[in-house]
């Protein structure tokens, strides 16, 4: 089980630090359901649908209503599945879904995952 | 939130009275992922792809490893998700997969994480 630490080498997200992450050959599927298994995670899993650089405030991500360490924690669970990679600037740091590294594991398995959580209830 | 208790009615999978499990429409993308999340039910989704029914003897399932008691909780945990459908006859139990009902609520979920499972760790 390998862990990443790239120093952001040929992302397009910009330069900086990452956060410890899993290689995409060893993202499990059984830890990215119990990561998305959860109306939290799963918001946070729409919220970076659009492969946007998001920043930690939890008022950007419809989640005033938690506490900065609570979604702190439901962003380390994604990013330990592998669902998220986290970039460090400072003393900030911006959070992007994985996308191409989740289709390259798992082919189709995300789009039907957002097309899911798209369904209306 | 409606539960089903269908007795077989109009159930290819023969007569008999069901067990508790939601609606089609109730089936909650949440609950489905947080289900999923473990490997014993991941292993169990694997067998019942083959939507056949299952007995609930542990043996049959590659899961002669585990305790009876534990099986049925892991089943109890994919039926009350909507994941699959249990069958009472007499004193006997089969399961078997939802894939129309799924595959109603969440096109193309059940196919994306079946392929999924099936991916080599």
């Amino acid at each position: 089980m390998g862990t990443e630490r790239a120093a952001g080498a040929g992302s397009a997200a910009g330069e900086g630090e990452r956060l410890p992450q899993p290689a995409t050959a060893d993202i499990d599927l059984v830890t990215v359901l119990h990561a998305l298994g959860d109306p939290v995670r799963l918001t946070l899993l729409l919220s970076y649908a659009d492969d946007a650089e998001h920043s930690c405030d939890p008022r950007g991500l419809g989640l005033e209503h938690l506490h900065k360490s609570t979604v702190s924690h439901h962003m380390r669970v994604l990013r330990e599945a592998g669902i998220t990679t986290t970039r460090v600037a400072g003393r900030n740091r911006f959070v992007r879904l994985r996308r191409a590294d989740l289709d390259t594991r798992f082919p189709g398995l995300l789009d039907a995952l957002l097309a899911a959580a798209s369904t209306p209830a």
